[in-house]
């Protein structure tokens, strides 16, 4: 009989194959005395090779099916395996210890493993992370035990896993992996996020999915409904097979909008963009049929290295976004770090509240020379593309004012060292902060675009940290007074002539869409595979008979009578 | 000649005196071998005796001189005395090992102050610190130094300090203290916070006044402007004589303002509250003229014990607050805990960002057998004087909702029981989350009144931690935003015949209360020593004139436009 379970929907679609578990495997390490010390070393030796041929065919497979910063996590892994200091002494060991290699390699280990770990700097524990990982391909090798890459599965599948890693996440192939279920993590964890730029269907959070299903089994992945169906009966999997092609036919009916703008049914129109954190980003962006980038989140440049990007790297990145996007508008948001969001080689003050703390513009104004060299990148990838810039965290004009002279001051330096500059470079920022959505009147007067960033301007209004459990229940985006506020800062922007997009994650949901199009937002950033949903959504949309239920929404008193208004709007 | 240096300005006021130098003394401990067991007994015997009649005659001065709530350190360190678990491990270990008294008291109490801090827990931590008082104390009468102790002062001195601890700070006399000078700490720290109780001149952070002032040097403080003058002529000590006297006068003017009400020059009527810790606080308010207390802060009734307090302990404080006010309007705030605010015995989880996480209302509707319990013992006093309750941190109307449910639950369970429950009891709300600001006209209609609480209002509204001073720049009372949400708030009370208050330090603030006044703030609380100041200020403002402004204050752009506006109206 079918058993049903159900979890957390994180990634759209439906998924019908055999189940494929990703176990742990079992590494249990003996100290032994060994007396042919040549033999020992050469299995050393040889687990180490045969771990390196694998990695770098990983390393490889991810670079091309995923992206080459994802398959920056096997380069790490790779340069641990190569290191003398770390090779060295688990060789030395086994020569004058007399014992075997399982049982070097995992004092070695450990010595360093410890010592990173006790290190209060994140470079350095992520390291222990890497050796760690390592260590257990290693020595899989060397007790024969198989560790299963997501890499290697070359039948269909739905993945079957307590939790999937990073490392195994950067895996998965779509032509394979059909979905996958695990029973921890949410819908914004790491493999979930990846599961919905890959458009793999996923349930995630589970809880028991492990003890429950075996290798083999069939079983229904739901990642509409978050529903999990064991051995299903025929008719199951037929009223299944039915909602899989009604969904496909949904995607279809999306597919044709690719290339048709995006206009409500009594003909307004609007911009749908995406949210990108690399220049491989793009293809994904243009598939979709996206109009534009409304947000590029130039952190990710910064990360997963151990010093600041040079100014070229940095034009490169920006240049290539530029091209990609054939002269569509592409909203460049300068660095935002701080709060959350930490950079190996920048030791920032530990801060007892990091989420009102020196981040973003704050932490970019206090360090100008790392700000200049990425105002100067961008002016200089200017002339590929139409660029505009855009500043996280303004909370005053002042703050706006002094970042936009610093990009005045590097324009003119470009210009007298005969560098060309494109002229008509809109500067705007981000509105995330309560004080910025409250002033906008004043702000419209002074920047070209505002952009909403609403998961963090629903935590500073509801004064509630969006990561914190204990008070989820205040991170309520429909909120009247969140409304309200992304109200002002779109009037505000109409009355000088500006445009207003929301690059949270608000501009992509099914009941945020028809009141953001009757406040008048002109610009949605979304990610790239909700954008056609989007589309289809709004050309269904009136956006005149939208704006006359504004008001009535803005004057109800809680979160849940405003889901409730336009849910029986779209009822009817 | 006239040395001059400069520091904050701590406490309002002039003194002129003679330099006295808190030190920290030199205890200097040898191990020694002794032969005479006996007498090395009677010695300890005797420094423990000697240290306990100090430390009750400190208990007692302080509780008269200042309040219970602060002796109650003493109580403590009374009790470490007294323990035999400390004092038996020193005796056996002078017999045991025939060592001095000295090496036993620092051997032992070293094991107990280690234990104490290891332990990840407050209420530990302050056992291990006191314990380091109390061991200062004996170590000083067996080596036969002396600690100087601020309430043994019986001249009048300006006490010149590194820092003053809490346990200095309680003794300080203002009859014999005319003024202290610090070398660190800030305007808020606790030895600040009480010089403006006590009205004591200050100025903190002088940096190097230890290095720089001598004992019995004459120094002037000025605590009006921070300045510190060592050494000075006699025309500088005339033209500070002159100083305090126009400063005296002034204060005299304000005395008389006492009995009155504040009314504006033209004709307008407000009222003036204090914000409390303790019953103690209401012969300061009534001193200084207050007509309410506009904020008590109930969490110090829950502070520095190692249970909750009963129903009938809270009673006991509610009534005396209530009977002490002789009718005028007291506002209650519940338990506000959580966030940088903890008790001993409440083990809350650690949280990322604390200012954003379970405290306040949300942590009391969390646990609501410890709210209810608050709720009935204010219902119960409810009866002895003018009680108006409010809850700190609301966000949402729901929030407001499920409260004021949980207190009317308890008053009809309270009048079931024949309990006398008074029937006038106003119902309101603390206004610091900006959702709630932007909120305010549906609030309007269900709350009888508002009080703005600017510290945190501030610190959400700029998304900046007011307790970081890497983003200390944005926490600017006057930007036109804040300005902004005060407005909704009163407009939204007007509309619906309600009140507004406001109890954080801005209600204090020369520059902020013209522009109050012009909004229409109906009720101002701050500190009881600010009263009579506010109180001038005001009857010399026209509340008509000031509404003219405000529409323009409110178009600035910036927090210093604000500033500099309101600074040339007065000096007009």
């Amino acid at each position: 009989m079918t058993k049903t379970m159900s979890g957390i929907a994180a990634s759209n679609g439906i998924a019908i194959a055999k189940a494929f578990r990703l176990e742990n495997p079992v590494l249990n390490v003996d100290k032994r005395t060994v007396s042919d010390i040549d033999s020992e070393l050469e299995r050393m030796t040889s687990a180490l090779e045969k771990s390196i041929a694998e990695l770098e065919v990983i390393q490889k497979k991810t670079a091309e099916t995923i992206s080459d910063k994802e398959a920056a996590i096997f380069g790490a892994h790779l340069l641990v395996l190569s290191d003398p200091e770390l090779v060295g002494p688990i060789t030395e060991r086994i020569t004058t210890d007399q014992v075997n290699a399982e049982f070097a390699l995992q004092e070695t280990t450990d010595m360093f493993i410890s010592m990173f770990e006790a290190m209060d700097n994140d470079y350095m524990k992520e390291r222990a992370a890497d050796i760690r990982d390592v260590r257990k391909r290693v020595l899989a090798h060397l007790l024969g035990v198989t560790i299963q890459s997501p890499s290697m599965i070359s039948d269909e599948v739905i993945i079957i896993a307590e939790d999937l890693t990073p490392s195994d996440t950067v895996q998965l192939n779509a032509q394979f992996v059909k979905g996958f279920i695990t029973d921890i993590g949410g819908r914004t964890s790491h493999s979930a996020i990846l599961a919905r730029t890959l458009e793999i269907p996923a349930v995630v959070g589970a809880k028991t999915a492990m003890a429950d299903i075996q290798n083999g089994m069939t079983v229904i992945v739901d990642g509409l409904g978050g529903t999990i169906l064991i051995d299903p009966e025929d008719s199951v999997i037929e009223e299944y097979q039915n909602k899989q092609a009604a969904y496909d036919e949904q995607k279809t009916e999306w597919a044709k909008m690719k290339n048709e703008a995006t206009v409500s049914a009594d003909g307004q129109a609007v911009e749908i963009g995406a949210n990108i954190g690399t220049p491989k980003d793009i293809a994904g962006v243009l598939d979709n049929g996206g109009e534009a980038i409304g947000l590029y989140r130039t952190e990710f440049l910064y990360m997963g290295r151990d010093q600041f990007p040079t100014e070229d790297e940095q034009v490169e990145a920006y240049a290539s976004v530029l091209k990609g996007m054939e002269g569509k508008p592409t909203v460049v948001r300068t660095l935002d770090i701080g709060g959350d969001k930490e950079l190996s080689y920048l030791d920032l003050p530990k801060e007892l509240n990091p989420f009102l703390g020196l981040r973003a513009i704050r932490l970019c104004l206090e360090m100008p020379d790392m700000f200049r060299t990425q105002l100067r990148a961008l002016l200089r990838a200017s002339v590929h593309g139409n660029l505009k810039i855009m500043f996280p965290m303004i909370a005053t004009l002042d703050e706006f004012r002094e970042a936009k002279a610093l990009l005045l001051e590097e324009k003119a330096k470009l210009q007298a060292e005969g560098i060309a500059v494109s002229d008509s470079i809109e500067v705007g920022i981000m509105v995330e902060i309560p004080s910025t959505a409250v002033m906008a009147d004043t702000f419209a007067k002074e920047v070209d675009f505002f952009s909403i960033g609403t998961n963090d301007l629903i935590q500073y209004t509801m004064a509630a940290d969006r990561m914190n459990e204990s008070v989820s229940y205040l991170y309520q985006p429909f909120n009247p007074a969140i409304l309200r506020l992304v109200k002002m800062v779109i009037d505000a922007s109409q009355r000088e002539g500006k445009w207003t997009g929301m690059c949270g994650e608000m501009a992509g949901d099914e009941i945020a869409i028809p009141i953001l199009l009757g406040l008048g937002l002109d610009e949605f950033s979304m990610s790239a595979s909700s954008i056609l949903k989007a589309r289809s959504q709004i050309s269904k949309l009136s956006k005149a008979e939208m704006a006359q239920h504004t008001d009535r929404i803005l004057a109800l008193s809680t979160s849940q009578e405003v889901e409730e208004y336009v849910t029986k709007l779209s009822n009817n």
